[in-house]
């Protein structure tokens, strides 16, 4: 296994204090929590969001101005404890109620769901919403429905947005769900990625073999089948988030995400075929982002995601933001 | 070979076409050229930079307020033409003077330099400044003199500062000298890169073995070792930066660089390493990046840059840029 590691038992924490230690005035650590938070906390809704780590950027990597308020660390590919949410919660509370955003895998639903419980229980008003992105398939290894992917970042940008405007929590929440159900996603994936705890890919793939569907921790996907051109990717990927949703006449923004393994160049050229097909299909483009966002460790592949925009999603979504990962 | 690509003899043009299709406000893509500009010409000095194509986001990615006016590419790991320079040159051109930024490589050193002679013979002001900051080997496969890398960023940061703030080109090219320096980088490599028109590696390296020191095109390095944990790369790595340039007592600028292949979590636990030992050698940290600026295709490995920092530098460094790959 070649990769830049200490111990493998301490990547998580070493890898959010690296994170920190690059952004010593926006950024506190919390050790043993595996939270990153901003240093301020505002007078508003607090957005917080987390789970297994290994998909750098996501999700430390979005907490500031105008997104997340905190992210929660779990191991790698693993939920976060309820407890570790717990003292997200409790760290960033202030009074104004939270809003937690959690990705569609059976543990963080779980475990958010008893950090919520428990939150109520003393009294802080905890709502959550959950990101189901990925129309690869119905149910899959980790989730019942839909798997939460790359989609999650352009729904912490907009509840981020909504709770940086001081809005209240109901409203931060049906903000959120609404970025939700006009989020669509699908990756593609080249490699397999290694757990540093392992040492070894999870699966392999053939040489000239890409699984298309498959999940950021290797879930199966839909089909097994040959190394497709960039143009080919992109017409797989959105043909079929176009067959669940349509997006037809409607303005978009658009995620063309590396999955932590495929340098920039590529994800450039497959934007290219991206906006392309986008075209043909008659789907305007309002903003796009282009790179690695929601990874899966070293894995190669991409994912696309579509949001439908309207009046309120557009000033959402152009409203500023200053993360480490994305600056607006 | 597993990439997301078309034809591999259209990778250059394609990539930066999409990469221009995803700021289409801000970006002009002239094909042929291969040239990404600024859309809007400023009243002011140009800054122009290029190079082989294969280092994403660098140059292409640099492009916008407060850094590169313009960016030229050549084939992947290959010079632009002098045609292409001067296409660069002439598109941008406001009467204010072109501040050329080279990386030194023979291809680049001749090429720019054709270009500006026939600049120069067209009544336009052209300097040019010389990236050398590996401080890995003093003379390489395709340098007399050393090579530049990562450390070409913070150049192009300082440059597209001074000359944003309507400096004359003298003064532009004084701070992008200035800059030059004070800055210092040193890479390794863990796995070699793949060109889309080879379809194969370009040299191996075994199970367990990395080389310190490698240049961003698969140049020799100084060593071929073992795998190094994330502490001994980075006391490895400055090592050298710090036994070729005193850094002691002063404030730094840090540039962790992932080359290509290397996820942002392994990027992040290096980070804590540099973090510490610069510590540790009583050097004061004034700001960070951390990310993949300077690739080499999918190579895996990094690269660790410094910029000694004093009044002018910090007051430049810290100036507003708004470019696709670093947004201040």
């Amino acid at each position: 296994m070649k990769k830049i590691i200490n111990n493998p038992a301490d990547v998580v924490k070493e890898a959010l204090n690296g994170l920190c230690l690059a952004y010593p005035d926006q950024l506190e650590y919390i050790p043993g929590a595996e939270v990153i938070s901003r240093k301020e906390k505002g007078d508003k809704v607090a957005v917080i969001s987390g789970g297994g780590a290994g998909h750098e950027p996501l999700h430390a990597g979005f907490v500031g101005k105008g997104m997340l308020d905190a992210a929660v660390s779990g191991n790698v590919f693993s939920s976060p404890s309820p407890d570790r949410i717990g003292a997200a919660i409790e760290h960033m509370n202030a009074g104004k109620g939270i809003l937690l955003v959690v990705k569609n895998y059976s543990g963080d639903i779980m475990n958010f769901g008893l950090a919520s419980d428990l939150a109520d229980a003393d009294g802080i008003e905890v709502e959550t919403v959950v990101v189901k992105d990925d129309v690869a398939v119905p149910d899959s290894t980790f989730s019942t429905g839909r798997r939460g992917i790359a989609g999650t970042v352009f729904v912490h940008k907009i509840a981020g947005a909504m709770a940086e405007k001081g809005a209240p929590l109901s409203e931060v929440k049906r903000a959120a769900q609404h970025a939700i159900d006009n989020i669509r996603s699908m990756g593609m994936a080249m490699s397999p990625c290694t757990l540093p705890a392992v040492g070894k890919p999870g699966f392999s793939l053939g040489e000239d073999e890409i699984e298309i569907g498959m999940g950021i921790h290797g879930e199966p996907g839909v089909e097994r089948t040959s190394v497709k051109t960039a143009k080919e990717t992109a017409e797989i990927l959105l043909d079929h988030i176009l067959a669940d949703y349509d997006y037809t006449g409607s303005q978009v923004a658009v995620l063309v995400n590396g999955l932590g393994g495929t340098p920039l160049m590529e994800l450039y050229i497959l934007n290219q075929e991206v906006q392309r097909y986008l075209k043909e299909k008659g789907i305007a483009v309002y903003k796009t982002l282009v790179g690695n966002y929601t990874t899966a460790l070293d894995m190669t592949g991409c994912s696309i995601t579509l949001m439908k925009l309207d009046e309120e999603l557009k000033e959402l979504l152009d409203a500023p933001c200053d993360t480490p990962a994305l600056k607006l």
